[in-house]
């Protein structure tokens, strides 16, 4: 299609528009007759709606039955829809009630809105009906009314966890910090850049990458073309092996060079044996990066920034939910907890070397680590741990790292006595230990290239030394793990449920 | 670690956490002395912040040279750092430029800001740095000022390509629609849910999709212990064939159960081998899915509310940039083009049968068609873009597809004569054709699972089943793909202009 002259086009085409007309069904400002009838049915609200009722007034509302409770005459039966985490309660006629009207059951139901002298709304029925019927736990269903959750238990049913209150907490609670995340970067101008899952680039977790090619042996032969005969199944479809990104981090600094500020959020992979607490074969990272910045406090700055006004945010919007999750680790309702993630927002985050960090892990003899602590090696989690106890359970940065820990992109630190140190900072956090890492990038080409030794790595990332070579500035950046941050968050140790379908090594349901 | 007396680990730990305090090298409300003099320097402003000043000043600002000119005495430096499309005016003595100075290379400057006659704010230049040099295109840096952005030029060289204007204004434009789809989708009350990347679904998409597995020799080694044993390399890390997604779909119907309205928005891959202008094998898709629904017009209202929203979003702040944008494909400043977008907003989208279309397609005979339209087969491209035209080039919707061209998933019409009809949906725009498919979910278990009549992909989608078991409910909804609405708001025909690093058969650049 072509619009040289989009004036012209529409006079040549008024005529066929004359024509089109006669086979529109219906515009939405004008429905088929047949569809009519909706007006005339009561309004369709939300539970949150109702709840949020002031006023008395004939609705519909449809969700899914959550308890009920038989009296004399009345049925109390209490539903909810994913809209609120508070239930809404239907008051029926015991003859009025539908014989399969069950726990897990999803309902309609026609009342008119009232509100009790203590000013909650609630539904008094005047027509219900059961859409789908819900057997009990004995057919299969993994659910029970009022029965105390089970994390095990429940991640063995994917499809029907997400029912579970908590878990409605969680997505309400992933949704809410998903939407600050983006609002607090683009406060700080930052512009988002989707860097590509799919990538040629193995060099940054080698040996920890998932390798990725069509699936059709149809297909594979078909594209061995000519050009392409001496490749392999793997390398056919893009002319070389690609592989899940472990990070985006390059291209973002790619993109820093345009924008100045950049981030990334989506999901990455790591192919790792580890079925531990913390880790999965896909989660969800925040990655961002700076231009013209020069000092690793200036990420720091920026990590403590961004974590501070999520977690604020987080306590402004779903305290709630926060407190409702918990449920699933047998923590209703502890109010401590909520004290102590306002803690981490009034108090500042620390920042310590990494000598001083390992001096003090020596030092604690009295401590029962399963692995002492030994300079130039990394910290282990009950290392890290140890450190944030230590700091009043509060987050806090390790800074000046041994170049051998980190990676091959991290600038040296300058200033006497750091020679062998790089500018990298790891956040460690409450729960989960290490949550963020970042670093200043090398800026200087000659440096970098020559850490890229292996001619194969430096011709397959010439193009990360192009950046330097053209209009190059320091850029910094760092990398948090999304889930790890709602870890400490909810305060739960399992990673898998902090992720509506959590994939880790011989698992990949649904 | 456990919270369970969060207050007495508080007292027991006052005492650790004065010793730590000793190794605190800084926070931030308190710098070590090494950072103080970042304060005595003038303040870093953006170029955005610059163009906006109101009042004179000194500053200090970092961005990338777009443009010199040479006059007797001055030199007008243009800069920008991606934070404004417009670019800031540096003047100089012609004595006080680095010899470095050039195209492409990165500067910071300290000068006062300056009120032109006409308002326009510029920098009058007290000290200027070379930062990075650029190197002219002789010596291989593929910009060159004021040239004609070639789009397939650029293509090869996508770590420096968002550097050119156009892209630095899809990098926004991208950003700003993202960021308006999750504001509108939030305004619905739909919640996010990150549905997996890793699936072991492969029953939508046949043929088309990207097989997964760790691409380490020895990790596959190790994990076939002796429960898998059997296990082929491919099936070893999850116990089965792993695949990249081609849809959220199936899970989003999950998590409506749940929450009744959820949305994914994300990466999705397919391994087709089309190197068509729009077509890629990871783009990005906003999916949709609304639980207690009727009727495809629940579907056809949504789609046409968020294109809509979207549209207006994008004309009331990108204007500028989508018009820089269409510099790309050398039709600059258009108002045609804006005004054309904003018919889209105002008119309302047509709804027209799959009949009807394939009526008016079969008596289009002065049409040259490279295929003529056949009852019960896909509308190929031509015939999309047809219809569009015939609606005045806005966009339309065609319902009541034969069961055959739709997936099993989609649900009879009701109705006389509609018997072989499904109440599935495709939203055709300008450019692209097909932007969006969307149907009502079978609700129905016999039913659906008659059509998964195959006995493995019956087994493999019990958990789908299970969904229509447990308090069943109609859900529909819809995927739309989001580079795709681009190319439609900026006008560009390829869709790997649309995208920041574009991945297709044979091309997996960086």
């Amino acid at each position: 299609m072509c619009f040289t002259s989009l004036k012209n086009l529409f006079l040549v085409m008024a005529k066929f528009v004359r024509i089109f007309n006669k086979k529109i069904l219906y515009h939405h400002s004008g429905f088929r007759t047949s569809f009519n009838n909706i007006s005339t049915a009561p309004k369709i609200k939300s539970v949150s709606e109702v709840l949020k009722s002031k006023h008395v007034g004939q609705v519909k509302v449809q969700g899914w039955v959550e308890a009920i409770r038989k009296m004399k005459k009345l049925i109390f039966v209490d539903i909810q829809d994913g809209s609120d985490l508070k239930k809404l309660q239907l008051t029926l006629d015991k003859d009025a009630a539908p014989p399969d009207l069950s726990y897990g059951s999803s309902v309609s139901a026609i009342g008119s809105v009232t509100i009790n002298q203590d000013g909650k709304a609630e539904l008094a029925v005047e027509e219900i009906k059961v859409l789908g019927t819900c057997p009990p736990v004995s057919e299969g269903y993994p659910l029970a009314a009022r029965q105390p959750y089970n994390s095990n238990h429940l991640r063995q049913y994917l499809s029907l966890r997400l029912r579970a209150p908590p878990f409605r907490a969680l997505l309400r609670v992933r949704h809410r910090a998903h939407s600050l995340l983006h609002d607090i970067l683009d406060a700080q101008d930052f512009t988002l850049v989707h860097t590509p899952l799919l990538t040629a680039n193995d060099c940054e977790g080698a040996g920890e990458v998932f390798r990725v090619q069509p699936d059709c042996e149809q297909l594979i032969t078909e594209m061995r073309s000519a050009d392409f005969k001496d490749k392999s199944a793997e390398e056919v479809f893009f002319g070389r092996k690609a592989f899940l990104t472990v990070s985006g981090q390059l291209h973002l600094e790619a993109a820093a060079r345009a924008m100045n500020r950049v981030y990334s959020f989506g999901p990455i992979f790591r192919a790792e044996n580890s079925k531990s607490r913390l880790h999965l074969a896909e989660f969800y990272m925040l990655e961002a990066e700076m231009a013209f910045v020069d000092g690793i406090e200036n990420v720091t700055k920026m990590i403590e920034r961004i974590m501070k006004r999520l977690i604020r945010g987080l306590l402004d919007s779903c305290s709630e939910d926060i407190l409702l999750y918990r449920k699933l680790t047998n923590r209703p309702t502890e109010p401590d907890w909520l004290e102590h993630l306002d803690q981490m927002v009034v108090q500042s985050f620390a920042v310590i070397s990494y000598a001083d960090a390992l001096q003090m892990l020596t030092e604690a003899t009295d401590e029962k680590f399963k692995s002492r602590p030994q300079d130039g090696t990394a910290l282990s989690k009950e290392h890290e741990l140890y450190l944030v106890k230590r700091n009043g359970n509060l987050p806090l940065f390790v800074v000046e790292w041994p170049a051998d820990l980190k990676p091959f992109y991290a600038r040296p630190c300058r200033g006497l006595g750091l020679e062998a140190k790089v500018e990298a900072v790891d956040l460690l956090c409450p729960i989960v230990g290490e949550v963020c890492g970042g670093s200043v990038r090398e800026d200087d080409l000659c440096r970098l290239a020559a850490k890229l030794s292996d001619a194969e790595l430096s011709q397959k990332l010439d193009w990360y030394l192009d950046l330097r070579r053209y209009g190059n500035v320091t850029t910094a950046g760092f990398g948090a793990g999304f889930e790890r941050i709602l870890q400490m968050v909810l305060g739960t140790t399992n990673i898998k449920d902090a992720i509506p379908f959590p994939r880790w090594p011989h698992n990949c349901q649904l």
